[in-house]
């Protein structure tokens, strides 16, 4: 032996049979967009308008959320609110994600919910993707910040297990060394998981940078780079909201965002 | 401003109020040994007797594990080996410490864990850990490979939250760029934590390493630091283990081991 | 204070000064493209008459290039390979970039060089930046694996600090925990830079993540984040090269990409 | 293949013949302590005296300094203040150790010192390495933050390339997520290093951790885990120290660190 023992041969050896048997019903470019809280009924209908208008496909709303301190309070949890978003929703024609934390918040989600998502700190909460695995919706999964693609891959077999729901990857960001970033998008785990796998990899350029100047040309990056899909914090005015004030878009932000990916998809056709 | 934002502004501000306030009750060395898996009675009677003799306060046994892909394979999970493992236990006078996965599995791991383990995977597991926190238990709490320092006592303020549990953080390592390791062990997180709480911190060079042969001066690493107790894996014969097999050691190693962890925790003994 | 110090308060405050005030004379696009290592006369040639139809702008050659190990052997370094290169570039009106190790190589490679690259293995020499900071020539300088952008930037302005020359920054990506790829882009650092600066930033997605099925999508990446040019390893037979082998593209793939970076400059016009 | 391509087989084989068959002449225990800038000559004086009667073996003094950036003030470097540290040290018959930034300074340096000092920034400034491996001095090299330990030995390669030099290795820490520290130490990359090679292992926790709070712990744990030496800033008054005052103890905090460093020995003897 010339070096050192390399990273890959400490783990168990990656099974992605699943991941590589893959192969999606459908394949519409994900457009998920909306606010990081719901904070009114007014609030959700006025960006529920405006991001389907500007090309959403899908309303997302943060209405259950945790925070990594017990007294982060994120947003006002109430069943009105959850009416109001899926009703929101449905005028625009848009599909509902909404995060599930556990399997309590699933049976009280799965009523208002089209897509459930995974947060990156649930990404290898193994009970709750296999439980997700038997629901029939789509299962949006972020990738956790400090999670290789084995481990990504690898919660994504868990998902596939239950044979029912329709998985779908989110790139959110890794904690690196980076000073400039909150968390620093890994762009090539969409390529890369692509060279592999047929289930779809959303970018999220929100929480994957952190800074709203970022949001709109790390989005572009993503779809250039082969993203089946984006997701977009878009706010009526985001220095006013409550949470993640900081990576929010306003809705005309967004409209221009929606052309230039567009235009980018065109310009990537046939590679 | 001449540079750039810091990390540090992104986040909610952290909390730590419990964390800072809490006081432990008692705080004996800890020593956390045994076999990455329970393989069989009279292996775990072999090893509770070797490490009990050694200085041992604790039995870990590996018998919920949950592996990064859903055809992992980790031990033969049965009711009679947890028998066996409580039962060997108890002929030692050792503490059993059981991994939990979910609330699922709490409730069956219940009649034979003196303590719960929460793996590195569930670290922000808030549901789960909001649910031990009302346990009479010690929970030792492991740090997620990508975690902060922020997000470790961010989930140790959601285990005080519930007032009942006693809980332990374990360092396990870190994902960097490192070749030489598995994960690299943040040794700096020992005394870190101990500067803003008296949380004990124990340190675990078996998976915070992935290599044998750094198991020793890691752990002597970890106590020179002022870490509160150790974990470490032994095995009867390591190299026929049927699970982590290159960081497990032996029982006649482990013995040498505690001799020199009571040295070096002479030699800093007043610091 | 609720938390800990933040990374940024340790060093020093970043000064930026010439950086923010740097206006670049032209803002044409940069396309950089050669083999690895110049190997014959008729391998540059060939290699230079393709880029060069292609649209590429500049040629590379590696022709004096540090190895990590004394005994590394990359390609053969002679004066006949410098004037064979310089006359390739010269015939298809190609500018030459060869990078300099140290003082010593500055001195034979000038006569050769319209454009100088620094490593990354050098950012952070500074003696070697402040003697490049005084030729008249265009400076490429590589960001280190490790390197935050303040230190990149710290070193954008060494290369001010002497008046003469023109500075680009190339990214070629970080050293992380990531699995998937040699070192990961961040394509972050593209618009970051340009948030505060107007110091043209070139993508490198060749070292950038030491995978030839990822160049393409990476290299597109880097454009719709705003990237001023493009850095690409061609090579006529890929599989054959001395070295890197595993990132340079064939003449072909390299104008289909040419072809994507065109459309997808268009695609972003005006953002 | 079940999964991807490792990190490891994307570089160059690694190539440790001379790191290998490296047998140091003597093995005595280094202890490298000083003020991170030499002040004045009272000041020097004043630190010589007292390191040397806790135990030091060498005297450091920060003469030669770069900032990342090119404004950055180290200190006032002129040819007194070299004397008055060579002097010092000669007194207290201590070792000087003096930092080389590149050919020229080398010149200048060498009637002072007895050890050079290789930056991290230079880790990889192989003309400099090849340089200093032909000068009789014992060489410390300090490993980049970012660098792997192929990285790090690679430069040892060259160091011991000329046959010359002594060398010593220096790990002062990694660039990673951790917020809590502003690098990391990597105390694994010292049994990793003594694993296959005889070359000494110096830990430096005052740059390691960036925090005074942390320098005791930090050492010890480095003792503990086998280092062949310390290196330690002291300033008579760290909180007025110019230049790193945040990393810096007192001659006090010093002799009760050397204390404990000796009984640490002591406790891992044999292993």
């Amino acid at each position: 032996m010339a070096g050192f023992a390399d990273k890959r041969q400490w783990g168990p050896t990656p099974r992605y049979d699943r991941v590589r048997a893959y192969e999606p019903k459908q394949k519409d470019f994900i457009v998920i967009a909306g606010p990081c809280s719901v904070e009114s009924e007014t609030q959700i209908n006025y960006v529920a308008n405006a991001v389907a208008s500007a090309g959403a496909t899908h309303l997302r709303g943060g209405l259950f959320r945790a925070g990594t301190y017990p007294n982060d309070n994120y947003g006002i949890v109430s069943q009105d609110l959850f009416k109001a978003f899926k009703y929101a929703a449905g005028v625009y024609q848009l599909k509902t994600v909404i995060e599930v934390l556990d399997a309590h918040s699933l049976d009280f989600v799965l009523p208002y919910a089209d897509c459930l998502q995974v947060g990156c700190r649930q990404m290898q909460n193994y009970s709750l993707l296999t439980r997700l695995s038997r629901t029939n919706k789509t299962v949006f999964l972020k990738r956790s910040p400090g999670a290789t693609i084995d481990e990504f891959l690898g919660s994504a077999e868990y998902l596939l297990k239950g044979g029912a729901c329709t998985p779908v990857l989110i790139e959110r960001g890794s904690a690196t060394q980076a000073t400039h970033v909150r968390w620093d998008l890994s762009i090539s785990m969409i390529p890369a998981i692509k060279s592999i796998s047929q289930i779809p990899v959303v970018v999220d350029a929100a929480h994957g940078t952190g800074r709203r100047d970022l949001v709109v040309p790390m989005t572009l990056a993503g779809v250039a780079a082969g993203a089946a899909g984006i997701l977009v914090e878009v706010h009526p005015k985001p220095e006013l909201s409550l949470s993640d004030a900081d990576q929010a878009i306003d809705p005309n932000k967004f409209k221009e965002l929606m052309f230039s990916v567009g235009q980018v998809r065109n310009a990537i056709r046939g590679i």
